[in-house]
């Protein structure tokens, strides 16, 4: 039997700090986590120096895993302008490595993400997280510390959960 | 005598229309326009392919005319959360694609622009209009018909008559 694998990117873009984590979903069954880790940049840099930071550390991840897909949270709001241009940047240059390396992207919003991980679209963080575990069988030393590199793994099985419900519809 | 050249790359970025120009001053007194024009995306194409479109623009654009400088408004505010994270994704790619081609980045705030072209911190834009006809002796055949373009004319000039200032206080 032909193993069917599939490699997602998942990203929870920020200035500061960018969630980045690669998936592989084995014959739409099982997952693991093959990356996990948070891109930090600093405030005292000029600002495209810390989006440049981003674009490259993202185009070695991609280069290293060669993932096929880009799951990306898409946004409507946020706290205020400054946080919504700043996220937008980081963003922008997200999508660009990705592009640039001919991955699909695909964008889903907080309410999907809590849908496909949790079945429930008001799930707190710790329910997010609990259920990234069980879903990765992820080993406590591979916990990652920050909510920014949860949640890119929560974003990433976000879309493996959402391409086997659409390859499923088509069948 | 030695003319002193230099090139500014002048952008206002936006995710549907990115104004853009090049400027280039002559020892520090007279300023040309060596190309003015927007960059635009369709609102039907998906975002990545937008972005993407915006950065291979402006990569071209520094190929063909080599400006040393980028100067692109910097934006703390905005009407809306979902302007606010587009406009920073446009700018995230435009600062990116000046980076990577080591142009040196300045940010200018709106303040900064009128006062700098207008001498008048509350200037209109048909001042700014005005202002920016006559700096770069424009033509009427040369008339941008977008805001956007005029606004990235201004901004060069902004750079360009900070960087005098900045120059001749150093001496």
């Amino acid at each position: 039997m032909q193993l069917n694998k599939i490699r997602i990117l998942g990203i929870d873009p920020g200035l500061a700090t960018t969630g980045i984590s690669v998936i592989e979903s084995v014959n739409d069954n099982s997952y693991i986590a093959l990356y996990c880790s948070c891109i930090e940049t600093k405030k005292k840099d000029m600002i495209h120096i810390r989006l440049k930071k981003i674009y490259f550390a993202i185009d070695d991840i991609i280069k290293k895993y060669k993932p096929s897909y880009l799951a990306i949270e898409e946004l409507f709001f946020s706290a205020n302008a400054k946080t919504a241009i700043d996220v937008g940047q980081a963003r922008g240059v997200s999508m660009l490595a990705a592009s640039n390396n001919d991955l699909e992207i695909y964008e889903y919003t907080p309410l999907e993400v809590k849908q496909a991980v949790v079945g429930y679209g008001r799930a707190t963080k710790d329910q997010i997280k609990y259920m990234v575990k069980i879903i990765l069988n992820l080993q406590e030393d591979k916990f990652p510390k920050k909510d920014d590199a949860w949640d890119s793994m929560a974003i990433a099985i976000t879309h493996a959960s959402f391409k086997k419900f659409k390859d499923k519809t088509r069948q």
